[in-house]
């Protein structure tokens, strides 16, 4: 049974602010936490059924990582999934360091993506096509929060992200690597010869695109093409449609 | 001020029992509201804040749909949104008729997709990908589930499904043409020529992929080559990475 100070800590974890002040973040579900275990995150605790804890071994980890039994019950009433009859994990934040591209490296931008389930989307799209650099505009949702945790299924411990401002990081980017960005009008993702050798990939705000402030810095628009009357796609569908356009010229 | 009785019946609508019960559905918010008074299904009443009605002819539709006008909190307290400050439609279902394939048409089968907001994602994308019928399983998400609507973005109007047995559908197939199947380690998507003439794709339930019983019709197993370490792809994502390799050598 869970002690009603932890339950009000683990359920302050929920809000942003709560998060920031303490530099901890929830982690949930059975395969979330089994992959945050086998990372390289700082884990504090770990809440878990008893069939869970008896069914994983937890790793290694399980010898330093406290581990507190409590019932699925509990879980989900101090979580936010709408059930969880496994794990919660609660996490350190890590520190936000910025990320260069390398050659041959495909890095992804993201400009104001506000929904935290299109970040979470996202992220688990770039780790299936192998990118491992995401950069953040200050106004993209906040990485932390637990629907871009579980969106992501575990992803977020294989990308790194870097929030920042845009403007800054694109002056002082790579200048030989082509700078892509989604926009209405730009050239067909069907025919536009990608770069083989990486580069940067900005894609824009659900509703309002790139804004205008970084369209100076694309080297290259470009637009999925359209055979039917949708207006648009979800950006988390356009960057995988895009990645695997980009990706069609590697082997996997 | 909406009546008591109507503002029940119109909340009896988030439930599937009472859909079926009435043949009656809701399509909420601005632009849904817009394209459903502009398509072919029948729209019993519209619901409106006095600015929307001003701001929209609402097309010559509105001289015979009933429109009342509402506040947006009374549009909020009766929807599913989390907020609406412009319309909400009672529409009337559709009956539900078999499609079968033309020639040089893809089709798309579902199978036991379940998640709401990804059957509304994936009409999006296949309104996007010109494929105009969809067959469902019995056993895949309701469309005229609220979520599956909004997720739709207006899709729905134009894009039409047959909800039925697929092994009894798939047996009286168009022989001719091919049957696309999503697997792990079926062939790479980036490679395999795509039939020109069009065809079927069978996606499968979120957790389980497409059920064994319909993998004798499957005449050619396809995968997404994966470049990284994600597990998987969400099968919205998926559907729309496939149709955009099927429709490369196709003229947008």
């Amino acid at each position: 049974m869970l002690s009603k100070s932890r339950s009000q800590f683990i359920r302050s974890l929920h809000q942003k602010k709560f998060r920031q002040e303490h530099g901890q973040f929830l982690v949930e579900g059975a395969k979330s936490v089994q992959e945050v275990l086998a990372s390289d995150f700082q884990v504090e605790q770990v809440l878990a059924t008893e069939a869970f804890y008896k069914e994983n071994v937890l790793g290694a980890d399980h010898q330093r990582t406290p581990v507190e039994i409590v019932s699925a019950d509990e879980l989900t009433r101090i979580g936010t999934l709408e059930s969880n009859n496994a794990a919660l994990a609660v996490v350190r934040t890590s520190e936000n360091r910025p990320l260069l591209a390398e050659p041959h490296e495909i890095v992804l931008i993201l400009d104001d993506i506000r929904d935290p389930g299109n970040l979470g989307t996202i992220l688990r799209i770039a780790d299936w096509y192998g990118i491992t650099k995401v950069i953040c505009s200050e106004t993209t949702a906040e990485v932390y929060n637990p629907k871009v945790i579980s969106a992501s299924k575990g992803s977020f411990t294989r990308v790194r992200w870097f929030y920042t401002d845009l403007v800054g990081y694109l002056q002082q980017k790579n200048a030989q690597m082509p700078v892509y960005g989604a926009f209405l009008g730009g050239q067909n993702v069907h025919t536009l010869p990608f770069d083989p050798a990486g580069g940067y990939l900005i894609m824009g705000n659900e509703a309002n695109g790139i804004r205008s402030e970084l369209h100076s810095f694309v080297t290259q628009q470009i637009t999925i093409p359209r055979f039917g009357e949708a207006e648009s796609l979800n950006v988390s569908i356009a960057t995988a449609v895009i990645l695997d356009n980009w990706r069609r010229g590697f082997i996997a």
